[in-house]
């Protein structure tokens, strides 16, 4: 029993070892004499481990995305299209926070997952999944969207934050990229609204239509 | 002359060499040895033109901005807002191409450059001198904008274009891609002719406001 957890608290330091190394130097850096140095192991306690580097990098960024997805699901459930927004808009900026080591780790997994099926999978389906909880969320503050309008603008802010995020971290200043961000906010609650408007009124339409009939 | 020319052959071709490395395999896979191999030159060959991996890398980079700058810059001006999102939407779908080795090796770049400030250098400028082409097309057929909004414009679509390409190498499919992107273009047309509007009442309003101060 101690020695089981003994191991699993080796484990874990190489993991994290693992994402301070990818952080701060990207993850062409994390080779295994670094990880040895950075989690003070040995190359025996390593590969006890961990049969190949590869698996390392395979449960580090297993372990990432299920740290951001927590993230993303532990938030309340917004009551307005407003705190929706803020709420993005949040966890959108917690990226661009200098320490913020889990980010900065997964954006060095970016470029090598286009040339590896395992982490493309793990990727997408951390994508799906903070879709599906936007997409939940969304659904409650602007019932009257379709599913098809709904997912529509999960969408595109995932693609917008993928695209921020990649700027901020190849230097884009800060101010620029919250200008970016606000006014692409404004520009899809100006969608949103007109939406609604739409769905509503077709809404109205269609129930007057009943009564008439029922008449 | 003629040394000289068969020099330069031989450089271009191991640019050439790496940037199907790069493309088909990630940046990590580009070795000298794999060079020397894929671009069939000798060792004594690929350290007599680059020094260094890093200066091959750097010149690679170079050069697939430039490639794609002179793309962006050798479209026609586009004559109407309409005009305009087709040029954007036409060059967007050409990175979503399979045979796009430029893009693909462009893609390879970009978790590195979170590390390398002189990657982000070039890195940022491409992307600067691609939206001032865009700022100027856009000005000419939605000149009623102010410079502010003209570039809040310019750079969400930026934006949105780097992180629909990521999701691309994420192997998204293409079909989810078109539609996402078709939305957004439908969302920021919304806002562009909203911002039209105003602007143009807002211009007649001050004539108007001329004219009587004028009696």
């Amino acid at each position: 029993m101690c020695s089981n957890s003994s191991a699993n608290l080796t484990r874990r330091s190489i993991v994290r070892a693992a994402i301070v190394i990818i952080a701060q130097q990207g993850l062409d850096a994390l080779t295994a004499g670094r990880l040895i140095e950075q989690a003070s192991v040995s190359k025996g306690g390593l590969y006890h481990h961990f049969r190949t580097m590869a698996a390392v990098e395979t449960e580090v960024l297993e372990l990432l995305t299920q740290t951001v997805l927590q993230e993303v699901k532990s938030s309340e459930q917004p009551a307005s299209t407003e705190a929706f927004f803020d709420l993005v808009e949040g966890q959108l900026f917690k990226c661009f926070s200098v320490d913020n080591l889990s980010i900065k780790a997964l954006f060095g997994f970016l470029s090598a997952s286009a040339h590896n099926k395992e982490r493309q999978l793990i990727i997408r389906r951390f994508m799906d999944e903070i879709a599906l909880i936007r997409l939940e969320q969304l659904k409650r503050v602007s019932p009257h969207l379709s599913h098809m309008e709904l997912n529509a603008v999960v969408q595109a802010i995932a693609s917008l934050q993928v695209g921020l995020v990649a700027r901020y971290f190849l230097a884009e200043d800060l101010v620029s990229l919250r200008n970016y961000w606000a006014c692409c906010r404004k520009t899809v609650v100006v969608m949103l609204e007109k939406c609604e408007r739409r769905s509503r009124a077709s809404l109205q339409q269609r129930a007057v239509g009943q009564l008439t009939n029922a008449e």
